[in-house]
C-alpha cells in the first residue's frame, strides 16, 4: 500500500537480480494486458528479453495462476494455430464503496471481465462506526465468497470511502458525511481476512477517477478530474496519466472550498462549502420527495430511488426541481472553473447523481467554464457524464488491486485455489 | 522540449541498444550529481554496470565535456589519493525571466555554481512584442557571451514568462500582464542562436517551483506550490516530486480565480481575480510611492526600488501600508486554502514581493489556512518565504537545461570550446 512516487525525471531502475526479475514479470503481464494473448516468441521479440527468460517468466506467472496457455486466433507460420499466453480469468479482485446512503460492490477477474456488480441502499449514518465496519466486513466476506463461487480466486480488496484517506496506512482520517475520524479500516479488515488478501483503502473519487481513466468515458485522456455526485462531492485528479495524491493523500478536496461565506452549514462543520451548493442533499432538499410523493417504502435510503423521484418531478414540469438543477449547474461551472484554472484537465467527469441529470447540468456548467477561466485553450475542457453510475469507485477499487499486482506480482501471495473457503 | 509523461504505473524502459546507452550515460551523471566525485570502480559498484562499460561511458561524457577527472579527497586503498570523476564546470546554462517590470538572469555551470546573477528594471509594457523580443535576444546574447568569457560553455537557455506557456512548442499562448498572445519565443530565439543552443520557454512560476525544489527553501519537500509575487500572481505546483502541467501546460493558474465578483478589473480582462487582491500592483496602489516620496529617479521601474519605498512607509508606521499588507495576508490565506484543499502541498513558497513582507503576510495567511481547509492534517502545510527574491524563475530556467541534459546527454550537441564566439 505504499505510494507510487518518483523524483523529477527519475525512472524506476532495477538494482539487483530480484528487482530485475520482478520488473520482467511485470513487463510480461503489462505487455499481454496491452496487446492481448501473445506467443512466447512474440513476447520475447517485443520486450527484448531472451526466449528462455520469457519461458521462465511465463512458467512463474502460470504457477501464480496469473496467466494461462491459450489458442491464438491467428495461425502460426506453419499454418497451425499458435499457442499463446493470456491473462488468467482464475484470479480477480473486489472493490467496495461505502457511502452515506449506499454500498456498491464490483468484482472482476484479471482479464477485466465484470463478475459481480451491485449497489444496495444503506444508511451509514444510522449506528456507529463499529456497526458500519461490521456491515462492511460482512459485505466483503459475502462478495469474496461469491467471486470464489464463480471460479475466480480473489487476491485483494479495496474499499472506497467518501473522505480523507491515508492510503499508505489504510486509515480513514476524516469522512465528514459518515462521521468517521481516524478509522483504521485496512487493519480491521485484515483482522478478519488475514494476510492472504491484499487490502487497500482509498478515497472514493480517486478510485472512480482511476476507473474512468482505465475504461470509462475518460479512457484515452491522461488529464482528467472525476467529481463524485453524492451527498458529499469530492474530486479525483489524474494528470499526465498519474493520480495526484499530495503530501498526505488529500488532493482534490474541492467539496470544501468556501464559495459562499453566508451559505448553509456543511457536513464538515463550516459554512458555505461548495458541496452545500451542488451535493445530492441540496438537490433533495429543494426538489426531493415530500408528502406529495407518499411514504418512502424503502427502509434503506437508495440514491437511485430518490433521484428517480426528482426525475419524475422534472418530467412533470415541477418548477422547484427545474430551478434547483439550473442553480446546481451554475455552481458546477463555478467549481469547474477552479479545477480548470488549477489543474488544466481535458475532461471533468460527472459521477453519481450528476450523471443522471447531465442533460440539464452540463450546458450551464460548461458556460461557467467559458466565463471564469483565463485561457481560451483551457476551455477545451469538457464536462462529460460517467457511464458507471454509483459503481465507479467500487470498479476502480477492484482495478487498483489488479494494477498493483501487475506492477509487482511477487508482492502478492500465491493465489491458491480456495484460500477463502474457511472464511 | 517534449513533455515528461508516463502512464499510471509505467516505467521508462530502454527498448534498444541506443536507448540503453543513453539511459546509462544519464545514470552515471545522476549518480555523480547525487554523490559527488566518485571513482570509476565506485560508479560500477553502485550502478551494477560492468567496469569496462563505466569506463566507456565516462570516456563519452568526457568527450562531451560533461565530466572531468579529479583527485578524490579520500585516499585510495593503497594509501595514495584516488582518481575520481566529477561533473564538469566547463559547461553550463542560462535562465532569463522577463516580467512586467524587470528582467532577471541566472547563469550556472553543471556543478551548480552560480556564475551570473542579475536583475534589471525593465518596462515590458512600453513598446510592442517585437521590441521586447529584441531586448530579450540582446540580454540573452550578452549573458551567453559573459558565461563563455568566464570559461563556461553554454549548452542551453530557458526563458521564464509570467503567463500561459506551451512549453512543448516554446510558445507563449497568453501573458495578460505583458500583453502577449501566441508569441513563438523559442523559434524567435533559435533564429538568432541556431541549433547549437537548446532553447526552452516555460511559465515563471513553474521554473521557480523547480528552483525551490532543487535547492531552495522547499528542497527535500516533494509536495509544494510556489507563488510568484509580482504584478501577476501565478502558481507552480510540484506533487510527488513532479511538476504538474495538465493537458495544455497551464496548471496552477490560481491568479485568475474569481474571488470577488464586485471587485477590480484584472489584467486578463475579467473582474475580481485573486491577483487583483494580492498582486504587487494592488500593494503599490494602496501603499506605493506617491507625491510624498518625491519624483521617481529611475527611468526603468524596478520592483525592488518600489518595495523598499513601501517598507520605509511601514517602518514609519504608515497606516495605509500596514492595512494594505494585512488585507493582502488575509487574501493570501484565502488562496492558500484553495491550494491546500486541491493540491495538498506541504509547503507554499512565497516568492517575489511576498517574501520581502513575509513577517507581516505569513501570520495572516497561515490563519486563513486553519479556518478554510477541511483536513486538520492538511493544515500541516506552511507558508515559507523564498530566499531567491526575484531571481527564482531565472535560476530554475538554468536548472531545467541542465536537468534535461542530464536526462539525455545525447540529445544535446557536443559542447565545443567557443560555439558562440561568432554570435
Amino acid at each position: 500500500m505504499s505510494r507510487d512516487r518518483a523524483g523529477v525525471g527519475s525512472a524506476a531502475e532495477p538494482t539487483d537480480q530480484l528487482a530485475m526479475r520482478r520488473a520482467n514479470l511485470s513487463r510480461t503481464l503489462r505487455y499481454i494486458r496491452a496487446n492481448g494473448p501473445r506467443s512466447r516468441a512474440a513476447i520475447a521479440a517485443a520486450t527484448g528479453l531472451h526466449k528462455t527468460t520469457v519461458s521462465s517468466l511465463v512458467d512463474e506467472l502460470s504457477t501464480r495462476r496469473l496467466v494461462r496457455e491459450t489458442d491464438l486466433e491467428y495461425s502460426g507460420s506453419a499454418g497451425r494455430p499458435g499457442r499463446g499466453v493470456s491473462l488468467s480469468p482464475d484470479v480477480g479482485a473486489i472493490g467496495i464503496e461505502i457511502n452515506v446512503d449506499y454500498l456498491a460492490v464490483h468484482g472482476t477477474d484479471l482479464t477485466g471481465r465484470t463478475v459481480i456488480q451491485k449497489r444496495v441502499g444503506y444508511d451509514a449514518t444510522r449506528g456507529d462506526v463499529e456497526r458500519c465496519l461490521a456491515d462492511l466486513t460482512d459485505v466483503a466476506r459475502r462478495s469474496l465468497a461469491e467471486l470464489t463461487r464463480r471460479g475466480v480466486t480473489p487476491i485483494g480488496l479495496t474499499v472506497g470511502i467518501p473522505g480523507l484517506v491515508d492510503a499508505a496506512r489504510g486509515v480513514v482520517v476524516l469522512a465528514p458525511n459518515l462521521g468517521w475520524h481516524d478509522v483504521p479500516v485496512a487493519a480491521r479488515l485484515a483482522r478478519t481476512f488475514g494476510p492472504k488478501l491484499w487490502i487497500g483503502v482509498d478515497n472514493d473519487a480517486n478510485l472512480a477517477a482511476l476507473a474512468e481513466h482505465a475504461g470509462g468515458v475518460a479512457a484515452g485522456t491522461d488529464d482528467l478530474v472525476y467529481l463524485t455526485g453524492e451527498v458529499g462531492v469530492g474530486g479525483g485528479v489524474i494528470l499526465g496519466g498519474r493520480l495526484l495524491r499530495g503530501a498526505d493523500g488529500f488532493s482534490g478536496e474541492i467539496g470544501h472550498l468556501l464559495v459562499d461565506p453566508g451559505g448553509d452549514r456543511c457536513g464538515c462543520g463550516r459554512v458555505g462549502c461548495w458541496e452545500t451548493k451542488v451535493g445530492l442533499a441540496e438537490l433533495l432538499r429543494r426538489a426531493g420527495p415530500g408528502a406529495a410523493d407518499g411514504p418512502d417504502r424503502d427502509s434503506m435510503p437508495d440514491p437511485h430511488h430518490r433521484i428517480r423521484q426528482v426525475a419524475r418531478r422534472i418530467a412533470a414540469g415541477d418548477q422547484a426541481a427545474v430551478t434547483a438543477l439550473a442553480e446546481i449547474g451554475r455552481w458546477l461551472g463555478h467549481g469547474g472553473a477552479v479545477l480548470v484554472n488549477l489543474f488544466n484537465p481535458r475532461v471533468i467527469v460527472l459521477g453519481g447523481y450528476f450523471a443522471e441529470f447531465a442533460d440539464r447540468l452540463i450546458p450551464a456548467a460548461q458556460a461557467g467554464l467559458a466565463g471564469l477561466t483565463v485561457a481560451s485553450t483551457a476551455r477545451r475542457c469538457h464536462f462529460v457524464a460517467s457511464h458507471f453510475g454509483f459503481t465507479a469507485a467500487a470498479r476502480g477499487g477492484a482495478g487498483v488491486v489488479l494494477d498493483r499486482m501487475i506492477e509487482d506480482p511477487t508482492g502478492f501471495p500465491l493465489a491458491e485455489s480456495r484460500p477463502l473457503a474457511a472464511v
